[in-house]
């Protein structure tokens, strides 16, 4: 009988003939073992691992000389560039008698990686850009044919590539001949199969095997910011991360202004186009260089947005999106090559995809969140909560999911605040007050230390103490919600009321100070009720599209709730619960997925067959849109309240030790002593 | 029994209820009728002719009101734009009882048009892009979707279109949203529907019903002109013809000197595709002045040329073609974007289609002409044979076809010849001499006077008689042999030899004068042994290729010829025989296809089936390489004499009135007076 050759961890097995290659064993089976070079021993893709002795559970006794020999192809590469102990090419390994082999992580092609920067998240490799190595036919007059249909012909008997409809570019079909005779008739090439029934693509060449990488950048495109992970196509790993704020700011701070602007200027919407599509580039520019790689290597961009800025990248007029019925000019997906976009940057074969759009207020960003956290896969009722300018708000579970957008405003992230400032060194982003004293302590990015610990001045006076930022106001509202100093309706309590000088007024309201640098030339930093006011519509309209969503599924609870984006990031979810930002839920159920929206990208980016599986995904998600649905403006209404007085509200306040919600009692001392710190 | 309908020609039948309309029972016999609004009264191309009394042969008779009364949409559209008599809207007028329906040609999408401009020739009409009305679904909040979705599902609806991986580019996707809502949510779309599997495209989009027409412009491209067909793509029909020099020559007069240029001027291929595009580009925006028609209507380009030029316009360096193995970069057939190619005159989305290379010296050109003259549809045995300064020769029947490319020179095309210019007005294109005084008389470009008719003299004064051209030089040789002024090596005889003083000595040769305007201040006007060497050259290359492709299928003779190109417009077929260009052969199954290179650029244009077909055509075409044939030149020298003695020259020389060959003997006096004038 053909001697047994077991693969581990995947314990698939099979009965080959003496002499067959390991790797060939493997394609056979269906084992995921890597390879670039398809085996000719170039590549070192494809170590294995030989395990030897009695394997009882297998039911059989693996022999020393139960692979070839280690041959020249191994002891050249050894030489070379050393091969771990153990370790063999599966390539030049030849079966002799039964064998068990391990495939370890690195040499499997749909490795999961453990993600180490950014959010850290298992991510399936599964790219859609790769490289392979080819042999390819030299041409023979008597049977004339093109270098490319020679190409296309060792692409599919080596690779087993649909190579039918195959694409190439003319500037690369340019480098084509001189890459074969450079390389002696073989090259690598960059590969790049689309998910559905996209036609393959070829988009680049080197000559002979190319030892080069191939990377891809997943770009979370914002209205205020842009950032951008540069990944390695091969592992996923982040290598470099950069962001820059989003130029358009110029023609309005939120997406409705941008919209007016295109409205009220002809050609606006042009304007605003070139200049996001400036930005990306120089920060592609940026971040390559960050990462130590060619531009050129750039062979996949991911991009999540909101439909305002989904089409404002793409180059559509917005200003359907400004009016009822919100129509987007394309929901679906859109795969592109990069020049489709101007971006010149990055390999000009480079190819882009964007996720599909939910509805015309629920965008790209949403479908990534949908992507990253898996709403349709869980198996009890989650709500998810992306914060920017827009809330999108996901809810269900494997049976259902809800979507909407709320128009929160940019109260959360620092805009429309007296001391409001975009997070950044100097700005309060900690806040706690002390209930009996009504005394605050905070911290500002830049600093781990407390405003009332040592040493705190000094490490203030290199940044100042300069506003206080989205996760800052927040703080400090549920804090003083916390400490008395407001009401249920919002309204700060005067000095008399509060006990407190920090409580001062300012026209007929009050305000409370949170910081006086005066002194020292710096800026009163307090919380106004016009603070309060705004930070409580924001809220209100958050909450408000998440019982929408609840009414519609009609239920009173979730099961737990997801935090993403800033929201998770930087703002700490006791607080948000404080607020009654968040529909009731045990704390212990609510979990932060950091910025998810990013993460979707970096899956879709790494994993072609995800691009499939959300945009089956999202024309599943029903959508609800707010702006219509009368039942919004009754939450909204409703829960303006801080907090708004409902039975699990009370299980919150013993977690957080909240005091009796009204001016005229004190609480305890313990304040917010024991949350977690959540900026990673 | 519902009642019977009857279309013709087509015979179809089939029963349907009473109040089907016309065009609904057409589509589901599949009979041919157009429509391009689908069926809503608007484009009126969907007429018929009903006809009434009985109808033995059908086995019917046709009641008066067997179709339903004239309706307001007729009648308004009658008034607006007149129907003809006993015409109906056929998607307006309903079954009623039995009817016998006839479809006029102008009402079928697969319209046989008979070319009128270029060419005669018939094509079926099945153009690549159509213009398709369509009504769009409005947004709707509650099911948001783009606007391209519901512009999708409109289609797939409406035309039965396979949109799943319709493709739209951004910038006809900006211009969307204004389109719908401009034309109340009805838009008409160009859609390309490629062949094979490719995917679908919208190209441009209009609000409302469109009334609009999409052109294409078939391209020869050649190595000295470059020539263009406008074409209504509707019909097929020429509207427009225009031609401009290839800017390359002035990097090299034939093929291979451009090759030696890109080899010897770093970066010459990119100065040299950048000219030729530039005249394309010129071209077109001529093409579509003249033609009245704007330069964005034009939204299909096909081009024919010789691989050389095919890499040239493509942006890839030629210079494996000019060694061997005269290595394609690609072979198979190319379907691009304008902009791949730089053409920024026409529509931005316009689609290009390059027919399949054969070999490395056998191009789109000879694939074109393979369609135009479908030799694998041949019954009998074909030879084809197109002239150019290399020449494409095509042999076979439905069983095999061989094809090979013959480097004639540029001889052929008056070039390399003492007195030899372009064909161009003041050139002699036709020559006589009479066999008994050995005087010529000859026709120049702009004339139709013999230049010893009366008048020839003032007509001959506004060109000036200038030179001589390819088909004169042809004629000229043909005619001294037929004359007795040469023998069958080619030497030119002395004055006593020939008994004529217009056989002066040159150097340690003669020369015939064929005309002296020195006293005018003209040209001395003679075929000089130079002249007849490099004819002899050329027609021995050519003759070669035909044997080499002869012995390949084991055959002495071939059952007809098809000259095409220049050799079938203006070379005399009958001279050409003289000459031993072509193998013996029946002169009456000597045929000219006129312009077949151009001719199969427009069914490729006008037929996107024939693009599938030629491209399965050409994998099945047998190349044979001259270059590395020994055999070849065996042929070639063995082919130097005018004539070569084989026996069906005897049968020529009868139709001919040829005299003998040799310088002692005079012939009659009948000469060329029989021939026929084969200029179109």
């Amino acid at each position: 009988m053909d001697p047994l050759v077991i693969f581990t961890p995947s314990g698939k097995r099979g009965r080959f003939s003496v002499g067959t290659p390991v790797l060939t064993a493997a394609r056979q089976l269906g084992v995921d073992l890597d390879s670039v070079c398809g085996g000719r021993g170039i590549c070192s893709k494809c170590q294995i691992t030989p395990s030897y002795g009695d394997f009882a559970k297998h039911g059989v006794t693996v022999a020393e000389n139960a692979l070839s020999d280690w041959n020249a192809v191994e002891a050249r590469y050894d030489q070379k560039r050393g091969l771990k102990a153990g370790r063999r090419l599966g390539c030049q390994a030849t079966v002799q008698s039964d064998v068990v082999i391990d495939v370890p992580p690195e040499s499997q092609v749909h490795k999961q990686v453990v993600r180490k920067a950014a959010t850290e998240r298992d991510i399936k490799m599964n790219p859609a850009t790769r490289l392979f190595y080819v042999e390819v036919a030299e041409p023979d007059m008597h049977e004339p044919s093109g270098d490319l249909e020679r190409l296309k012909s060792a692409l599919a008997d080596q690779w087993q590539i649909n190579t039918h409809a195959l694409r190439v570019d003319l500037p690369v079909l340019a480098k084509l001949q001189p890459a074969l005779r450079k390389g002696g008739w073989s090259a690598t090439v960059a590969l790049h199969q689309g998910h559905a029934d996209m036609h393959e693509r070829v988009l680049d060449i080197w000559s002979g095997f190319w030892e080069g990488r191939l990377y891809g950048l997943a770009i979370d495109l914002g209205s205020t910011t842009i950032a951008a992970h540069l990944c390695d196509l091969r592992n996923g790993e982040v290598v470099a991360s950069a962001g820059v704020m989003n130029p358009q700011i110029r023609f309005g701070e939120d997406l409705m202004s941008r919209v007016s602007y295109a409205m009220m200027n002809p050609g606006g919407d042009v304007e605003m186009t070139a200049a996001v599509r400036d930005a990306i580039n120089a920060l592609m520019i940026e971040i390559a260089a960050d990462g130590g790689v060619e531009a050129t290597q750039i062979m996949e961009t991911v991009f999540v947005c909101n439909p305002v800025m989904h089409h404002l990248l793409l180059g559509i007029d917005p200003v359907e999106l400004g009016q009822a019925p919100f129509a987007l000019a394309t929901s679906d997906a859109l795969s592109l090559d990069a020049r489709d976009l101007d971006l010149a940057a990055i390999n000009p074969a480079a190819r882009v995809y964007i996720l599909p759009c939910i509805a015309g207020h629920v965008g790209a960003d949403c479908a990534a969140v949908a992507l990253s956290e898996e709403p349709d896969k869980s198996k009890d009722l989650v709500l998810i909560v992306d914060v920017g300018t827009n809330a999108e708000i996901l809810l269900g579970d494997q049976t259902r999911v809800l979507a909407c957008s709320s128009p929160t405003g940019p109260a959360f992230e620092g805009a429309q605040i007296s001391a409001g400032q975009r997070a950044a060194p100097g700005a309060i982003e900690r806040v706690e007050i002390d209930p009996a004293t009504k005394e605050p302590r905070f911290k500002i990015i830049g600093s781990d230390l407390w405003s009332t610990d040592d040493g705190f001045a000094e490490t203030a006076a290199v940044t100042g103490i300069t506003g206080i930022c989205g996760s800052g106001i927040i703080e400090a509202v549920a804090e003083m919600r916390a400490a008395g100093l407001l009401d249920a309706s919002g309204l700060i309590g005067s000095a008399e009321q509060t006990g407190t000088a920090r409580s001062v007024p300012e026209g007929r309201t009050h305000a409370y100070i949170l910081h006086d640098g005066t002194a020292e030339r710096g800026p009163l930093i307090s919380v106004t009720q016009g603070d309060i006011r705004a930070i409580q519509l924001a809220k209100s309209a958050l909450y408000a599209g998440a019982r929408l969503l609840m009414d519609e599924l009609k239920v009173d609870k979730v099961d737990r709730v997801v935090l993403a984006g800033a929201f998770g990031a930087h703002i700490s979810p006791k607080h948000a619960m404080i607020l009654g930002m968040i529909p009731d839920c045990p704390l212990d159920c609510v979990s932060s997925a950091g910025n998810a929206a990013g993460t979707g990208a970096r899956i879709a980016l790494c994993n072609r067959q995800a691009r499939a599986e959300i945009e089956a995904t999202v024309r599943q998600i029903h959508k609800v849109e707010t702006a219509i649905e009368p039942r919004f403006q009754e939450h909204f209404v409703a829960a303006n309240a801080i907090p708004h007085a409902t039975a699990p509200f009370a299980e919150l306040r013993k977690v957080v030790d909240l005091p009796n919600p009204s001016f005229n009692t004190g609480g305890d001392t313990q304040g917010g002593g024991r949350r977690r710190r959540r900026r990673g």
